[in-house]
């Protein structure tokens, strides 16, 4: 679907892989947290503050990959005459915005 | 910590408890696909649009159960000369809002 | 098109009134910076920071107000048995989430 | 304060200008009205829409803009060499994600 061949094996090692993979281990208790506070007729308001610290978390974590992917994949794809890495950069961001 | 006494074993029952454990169900399928994209080193870009799709869910659920939070415990509450329950439901809301 | 007949005169007055006008006159005067700045050929990144301090700004005066409406329009509302009120705030709080 | 002097007199010609200052005159427009509904007594319900309207516009602003940016100062910047401007490009498009 999509290429990024000359990078994509790259970036995302050691520290930067292991904070990535952790934020979502993090995000994924969070969601099992509010199941399960759902199933056990948990008061609205609190749900919905946990629902809120996992947009957060969500929100933190798609920061620091598209921070990654930025500095990696699209400067190299530019770098190396990629131009397709712009376009698919910026629909990529828009999807993001708020 | 916060109380809804009167109202908590009421709502949240049949379809409407069932909506919403869906959504959580898939929401953590989204999350945990997405981690496992991190680990089989799948292409930002993918996995970004992954991160915007579960964005979406839970800001779907998040609006589903204020939804319902609204219509019962605060409706209720209000009726029933619940004061807290106003101040609360602002602080929650304004967690939400973007 | 909707209705508030028994609430609309009572709240908004004073410094509240003020501090709402007070923050539209502060974003109307960001959005006319912003505008200046790309008539003046002013670089991308200044103007979307102040975009984003604009975006702040109007989501801090949309909490505002909110905060207003519930503990006015809202809890008066529902305690005069005007159902109509708790449909619209599910409506408009939805329209203002992220 | 920040630097492009290589593209930014190149882009922001003809149609983008008038498309991006157009945005920005209906979102003065949109401020204004919210502050004359205010000073007119209006009710919260149709101000907050009005509100919502203005953020969805502010919000197109910045795509426009950030796209226009990503695809002309960012990617020329990098194919010059300026390694900055990806520092700047990661920091503007985190302010302005969710």
């Amino acid at each position: 679907m999509s290429e990024c061949e000359n990078c994509k094996h790259k970036h995302r090692e050691g520290e930067e892989y292991r904070s990535l993979v952790n934020r979502l281990s993090r995000i994924e208790g969070q969601v099992r947290g509010i199941k399960s506070m759902i199933e056990n007729d948990g008061y609205c308001t609190d749900i919905l503050v946990q629902v809120s610290a996992a947009q957060a978390a969500l929100s933190a974590f798609a920061k620091e990959l598209l921070g990654e992917h930025i500095r990696t994949c699209v400067a190299e794809g530019i770098r190396g005459g990629d131009e397709a890495v712009v376009d698919e950069l910026i629909t990529t961001v828009q999807k993001l915005m708020r």
